[in-house]
């Protein structure tokens, strides 16, 4: 016997009626490309989703037709998630961060109809227009009289042409929630990259589990800036989330120097900023250099790499700011933990909640998480104990776009990459990539544990820990180092630092300096780069 | 095309696991009916859960069979709630307080198979158990040696002896989202009681909405006290919001007095306490009485009836707690509104605050609004014009157990019953029920606003306004009074106390004092009975 409660499909177009309706007045700050600042509300933010839908239709898309984006954050692309999602076509967030062949590469898998870029992007659309052979329609997110002449780019039009001569009137179409909704690529360091189609379903309940107390907090008394981009796993589905509570949105666009981030987080009354840790080095930075307090921020969330202990301490102990750690993947929509603190924790000395905050944080429900050993055998959660991390749920992809690379589930559950232990309490902490683990004589080497404890180093701006094949010991872990300017520490200091922090066995075998650290489109160090660089590199003794 | 997202439903054996996962040594702490203090953990609430789905099943119940309870708020009714539901079948919750006859025709109606009962409630039971025709297993919430001789009571045994020899591994079933789970009948003041029979899917969604921070806001460093009973709309949700974030869970079982509720409210450390205002006048009086304070408790959501403003401010300026005012139904699962402060309202001076606070505050997301004017026009939300409240959305009824009474909604909204105001940033105000508005003169005039008046008036413990047939104006207010003890008001002393407050077309004609007025099984004030009570008073003049 089934319930007697309303047949509502979960579908995005809700969000934004539901902002619009409740929240009209909410604000969307966005920095333009042009440099200025752009101000308007849900309601406005709606009506022209609205359009955006008209303009789609005019175009005779089919349902399910893939409209991709090469954009910022900023309020065209947030009208360009819910015009074309609500309009039941697919958004395709495009990284502007990989090479234009790969750019190239994705569109054409995806089979785009429409490609909207910002104007920044110009260079990458006039190198691979020619080879998407699937887009119709090329849109430059800007105002008419700023489109560029002769690009050469065929059909050409600027977004504000595009929609500005539609009606703001759309009934938004009622559909299987279960219909596809976005499509995002994970980076790929190995092999093609793979699209993850999230739904309309999917979408909605991450949105309501992220927006819950031990997720991401969001209500409609925060100001929420998302540094991490729209074009990466939807920025964490902030966008959503802020639809769906009202929470004011900061659109920080290409400006995420420490300076610029800093001046939006203060004129706008930021509460609440996610990232990854890169942008926020940047940040610290600036502030430390120019002695500077936040006045409104509360807490920030910091993801997309482990987050070094020494970068929470700076926010909390210096800065007042709480950091809550969060962990996630492409395939998952990203959200799966945060770390929040449990109520019998709130009592600890400060050092005891550290060892707490480090970590990759509790479950969402909607996530279900187990870690296994190498022949699949669930393994305890103690806190110790390391194995691979899988995870199951709603809004963790069942198989990749066009059923790429096969089923990816193993019973049913997802297989993460990460090698990860759970405390009892369920707090999830990721020792490892698999894939970057060192493997030191049959003992494992966790690269993110060496790294951590470089970072604290007063010298070390960045660090990477890379396994070195090794005759004896099969892999032994180097230690690449990015020095703070005028910082002169040799190798010898930085490996007199570990001593007494890890077994000896876990110190690295050698550092090396670099003048930077190779840098992936969403801002991870590329350790792949640095195997290559360093494949040959002669250990000492 | 749909994305590809793994298919799971949405169940609430979900819940339970996650929790006991997640949170294992959550406590769940119970004032039991024989008085002493139970503590236990989700861990071993959810190993309960599953002894109560294998003793279900030993019973060979059929999916969406009813399994009723009669029980206060305790661990016992918490795992009925998961292993009645997660094994497939129904839980329903019969209301204690309504008279033998309509427990039988409920029972009856429902097809209650089995019927558990805490011992407080033996003598309905015994009332009833011979007219409940479909009830083929009588289970006493108690100990085994509890269990009273010679009832009378056919097959009845204890509960721990029901599931005390259960195994407690049990592959909960999957199955569709959609199915039934839960079986809740309105109080029915007019006419048979009808039932809201929720689902899977509306609850987990519903559990969603209501942790969220501008609703309910539970997390896991919450221990959270319903006094809002189990048996009335599932506590408004919050034995599966505290399950779905971990939150402490505070039962108060049949000890609803002021001091009972104060004790436990320190002694557990709540922080969030939820019930309608009947309850909470009684913990105020008590505190007042005793000079007492709150050292942990931070919030307390007050729904069921209008919360008078005088206790929203009492709450605030004498003991510094939040007052969260709700508004539900039964067919709404219940949560329909929250009262939070939007970001642009937290400036405001504590006056115009509270003018925001007295509603019954703001939609959570899936819950769609509208309202109405008597030919069905939708009317503007510009925070003065009242119409009829029409709601939507996926844990919204679509109809009436066995499809009772036909299709009861309007092109796809459910009518409330209650008339409402909603002001531009989307608070809504319940200015009456539409049965209780007194219609004087083609003018209505709101009976909630002529009692929140008389509820200020230092003499007043509980004011009824309710209509009076009038030879000229159709129909004219009459106040129904119940005086503090020990304060002889007068009826000129409370009409001149309107004056100034309110038009004088809108001030009762006249005041009459009683000993007590009538409360319905759920705390509500009984107008048709008073209506009946006072139907041929003669207004003076």
């Amino acid at each position: 016997m089934l319930g007697l409660m309303q047949d509502q499909p979960l579908l995005i177009s809700n969000l934004i009626e539901f902002a619009s309706r409740h929240h009209h007045d909410g604000e969307i700050v966005s920095r333009r490309v042009e440099g200025d600042l752009h101000r308007y509300t849900y309601r406005e933010a709606a009506r022209r989703s609205r359009q955006v839908a008209n303009a789609i239709e005019k175009l005779g898309l089919a349902f399910s037709d893939r409209v991709a984006t090469l954009a910022w954050n900023g309020y065209r692309h947030f009208e360009l998630y819910f015009g074309i999602t609500g309009s039941g076509r697919v958004v395709h967030t495009i990284n502007p961060r990989l090479a234009p062949d790969q750019v190239a590469w994705i569109a054409n898998h995806a089979e785009d109809q429409v490609l909207c870029f910002d104007l920044t992007f110009l260079p990458i659309v006039k190198a691979v227009w020619s080879k998407c052979t699937t887009v119709k329609h090329w849109v430059a997110l800007c105002d008419a009289n700023a489109l560029p002449a002769d690009t050469g780019i065929p059909h050409l039009r600027s977004y504000e042409a595009w929609i500005g001569g539609e009606s703001d009137d759309y009934a938004w179409p009622q559909f299987d929630e279960k219909s596809a909704a976005a499509l995002c690529y994970t980076s790929g360091t190995t092999g093609n990259p793979k699209g993850a189609l999230y739904s309309h379903r999917s979408t909605i309940l991450h949105a309501y589990g992220g927006a819950l107390p031990d997720a991401l907090d969001l209500s409609a008394r925060d100001s929420v800036l998302p540094v991490v981009p729209m074009f990466h796993v939807n920025a964490w589905g902030i966008p959503y989330g802020a639809a769906l509570t009202g929470a004011k949105l900061v659109f920080p666009g290409a400006a995420l120097d420490g300076k610029s981030v800093y001046e939006l987080l203060e004129a706008e009354r930021v509460t609440m900023a996610a990232g990854v840790p890169t942008v926020w080095l940047g940040l610290l930075n600036h502030m430390a250099e120019h002695k500077l307090r936040f006045s409104t921020l509360q807490r920030t969330v910091i993801g997309g790499s482990a987050c070094p202990p020494a970068m929470i301490r700076a926010f909390k102990d210096q800065y007042g700011v709480t950091v809550l750690h969060a962990w996630g993947m492409t395939e998952m929509s990203p959200l799966g933990t945060v770390c929040n603190l449990k109520g019998k924790q709130q009592e600890l000395p400060p050092d005891r909640q550290m060892d707490v905050l480090v970590k990759q944080g509790r479950a969402v429900f909607g996530v279900e998480m187990r870690i296994v050993d190498p022949e699949g055998k669930e393994l305890p959660w103690d806190g110790k104990v390391s194995g691979d991390l899988h995870v199951k749920g709603p809004w963790i992809i069942s198989s990749y776009f066009k059923g790429e690379g096969g089923d990816p589930l193993v019973d049913g559950w997802f297989p993460t990459g990460d090698v990860a232990s759970i405390d009892p309490d369920g707090f999830l902490q990721i020792t490892d990539r698999s894939k970057d683990v060192i493997k030191s004589g049959g003992e494992w080497i966790s690269s993110i544990d060496v790294e951590n404890i470089a970072m604290a180093h007063p010298a070390v701006a960045m660090a990477a820990c890379i396994a070195v094949a090794h005759p004896k010991w099969d892999e032994r872990p180097l230690l690449v180092v990015m020095r703070k300017p005028g910082t002169p520490a040799t190798r010898e200091d930085i490996l007199a630092f570990f001593e007494g922090k890890v077994a000896k066995w876990q110190i690295p075998d050698d550092v090396v300096f670099v003048e930077a650290i190779p840098l992936g489109a969403t801002g991870k160090m590329q350790k792949n780069k640095l195997r290559d660089q360093f494949r040959d590199h002669r250990l000492p003794g």
